[in-house]
């Protein structure tokens, strides 16, 4: 007996899909799948921490519809996104004969959403692609938006391309699996849409946090609150141009911690830079007189109680001096002509662009945080 | 004293460009850049052989008019649409410190338009993107229209985005140090134009073809209606859904050639398989009792008398039996749910998307021209 998914629409006019949460359904995802798309040929990519768990189940169910699959099984890991990984998915994919009605399949979490994502994009310029996510930073942020990209030694994801899914299926089930670190890094993205816009999600969060670590409905409850949160902004703005930017918020200076700790996941996830990152914009923010100094304190409180870092200095190993932080975030996307871009906040959930934060300010700043 | 170079506009909305043609271009390429883009830095992309003849004029007038730029060049030929040599691109592009209103430059043929396109259409996620184009193929066909991309061992530009250029200079006069046979191969898109629906254009060009060789009026004449003829179709179809599908007139038969012969220049270019390809899609619709066999006929003569080869016994080597080019053909782009789409005629200039062309005839046509 398997309840309904919840249904959350991005509407991107000819381009709108659906994204479905609900437990159990990497079991039900061929029939959800063929409910929707024509296609008879389709190219799974995972990685080799969830292929075990659950690419049998996924391949079954497709032969079980009469859907001709392969599938490629990629190292975990965020070094996974880079040219050297993306080449053989192409490949794998093109043999796969994936014509127009077929589609691209992402098992995994961000990782190989991305770069999945990424090779449906440039396939044939442009592939159909469907996401089932399967760690909550995936369910709740990068399988939604059509972002899609690699790393470069010159940063974090800046070689991709805008290419939405046609469909997200969000098993919450599947989370049970996934480590307690993993879940706290991407729980940090869910606390990010409460402080964003939406101050009583965040305090709702504060009370119900054990019981979305926990499963079932509070589980499900936070997962949908966000993809619609993320939904509605993508639909708003899908070019980042305005309105989008906001979902950086802690991105800034959590890419610049990535790229300092070398995108090693050992000492830093994605989902915990943001979780530092979210704390410094707040104090930041309150330092630059935008926002009472208790924000931030609240902020950083709650999600330490959840188990994530809230400062550089608990990053296992030594970080480099501020100067080079700064020169990471300068090389960052969000610079326009020189000046700074930053997600700053005037108090609880009310995030806004600033851009034109000066350089001297942040450096200062980070000197502040992070003595040499 | 320079005439003001002829206009021709792309119309897509908010992405709209122009492209210039007329002689001395190169030199004056920095102004009329500078005219429309405020970026201050550039990076641009080029090829061994076109490098010593044009860069530095380039380079020298991007200073003259403050841009600071970085140049990268890369080896000539079609084995350079690749990874291996788009990865590099992009770093040096990312290198370049490229920002919002900053461009890159490819200058040069088609295959450093397609390649360099592509790497600004996944650099931060789009990058703004100049085409000088320096063959007679590029200015007429390549540098228009936003198509971009690599090839892949599965067959030709399986691998790519659309990517819209903000301009485009077309120096005719820089087609001066083409090699002939490349300026052949480039003409056969120029008939392309006329054969597609523009009967005409094609007696007109049955003419003049020798003062369009010559240089002076008669080529800036045909370059500017090919751009136009490719401008217009571009314009109502961009994502080649419909209508924009006739330009590959000659290119299903073409690509396959150059496939079996591993995209081999010595033995084939582009132009002379899309020549090749024309002259056997008019010879298939007559089969097909589509059109007279004199259309066919008149066709081959036109091409054959500006020397381009227009059979399949024209080109060096072996080429592989009529089934493995079949296989190249089914693994071609056009292919919906395993039906064939060929580019037919009724006519002289009188063009048609035919989507449902039985394999098994392909083959025995094949077969016919091809004796194994
Ligand atoms: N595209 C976007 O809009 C966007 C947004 C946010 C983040 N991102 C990207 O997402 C990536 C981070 O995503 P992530 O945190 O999911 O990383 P990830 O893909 O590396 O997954 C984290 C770890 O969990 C494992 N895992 C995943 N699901 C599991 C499960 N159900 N059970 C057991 N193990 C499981 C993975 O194998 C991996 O080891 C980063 O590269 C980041 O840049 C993209
Ligand atoms: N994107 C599109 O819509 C599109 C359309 C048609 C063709 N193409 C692609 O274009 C490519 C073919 O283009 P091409 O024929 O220009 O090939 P090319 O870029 O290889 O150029 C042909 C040769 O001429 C040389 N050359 C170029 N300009 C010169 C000049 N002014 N003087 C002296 N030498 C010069 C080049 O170095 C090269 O050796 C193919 O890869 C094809 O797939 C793309
Ligand atoms: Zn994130
Ligand atoms: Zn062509």
């Amino acid at each position: 007996m398997t309840a309904s998914p919840r249904t959350v629409r991005v509407e991107l006019g000819d381009r709108s899909y659906d994204i479905l949460i609900g437990p159990g359904l990497i079991a039900s995802a061929a029939t959800e799948i063929a409910k929707r798309l024509k296609g008879r040929r389709m190219a799974v990519i995972t990685d080799n921490n969830v292929a075990p768990l659950y690419l049998d189940a996924l391949m079954d169910g497709l032969a079980s519809v009469g859907i001709e699959a392969v599938s490629a099984i990629l190292p975990a890991g965020e070094k996974t996104k880079s040219f050297e990984h993306l080449i053989p998915v192409c490949e794998t994919i093109l043999g796969a004969r994936i014509e127009r009605n077929d589609a691209v399949i992402a098992l995994g979490g961000g990782v190989i959403g991305d770069l999945t994502g990424f090779a449906a994009g440039i396939v044939r310029r442009g592939s159909r692609f469907i996401q089932i996510p399967t760690s909550l930073l995936a369910q709740v942020d990068s399988s939604v938006g059509g972002k899609t990209g690699i790393n470069s030694p010159h940063g974090k994801n800046l070689i991709g391309v805008f290419h939405q899914p046609d469909l997200v299926l969000a098993d919450t089930d599947v989370l049970d699996t996934l480590s307690p670190r993993e879940f706290r890094a991407g729980y940090a993205e869910v606390a990010k849409y409460g402080l964003i816009d939406k101050p009583d999600f965040f305090e709702w969060l504060e009370k119900n946090w054990q019981a979305v670590f926990a499963g079932g409905d509070a589980r499900i409850e936070a997962v949908a609150i966000s993809c619609q949160a993320k939904a509605d902004v993508v639909a708003a703005d899908e070019r980042e141009n305005g309105q989008r930017a906001l979902l950086n918020l802690g991105h800034t200076f959590g890419h610049a911690l990535e790229a300092a700790t070398a995108y090693d996941g050992t000492r830093l996830v994605h989902g915990e830079g943001v979780s530092i990152g979210m704390v410094l914009a707040h104090q930041f923010s309150s330092r630059m007189n935008l926002a009472s100094p208790d924000v931030a304190k609240r902020v950083e409180s709650h999600l330490k109680t959840v188990g994530l870092p809230t400062s550089m200095d608990e990053i296992p190993g030594t970080l480099p001096p501020a100067e080079v932080l700064m020169d990471a975030i300068a090389q960052d996307k969000k610079v326009k002509g020189g000046k700074l871009t930053f997600i700053l906040t005037r108090g609880l959930g009310e995030a806004f662009v600033a851009d034109d934060v000066p350089a001297s300010e942040v450096l200062s700043f980070l000197k502040e945080k992070h003595p040499a």
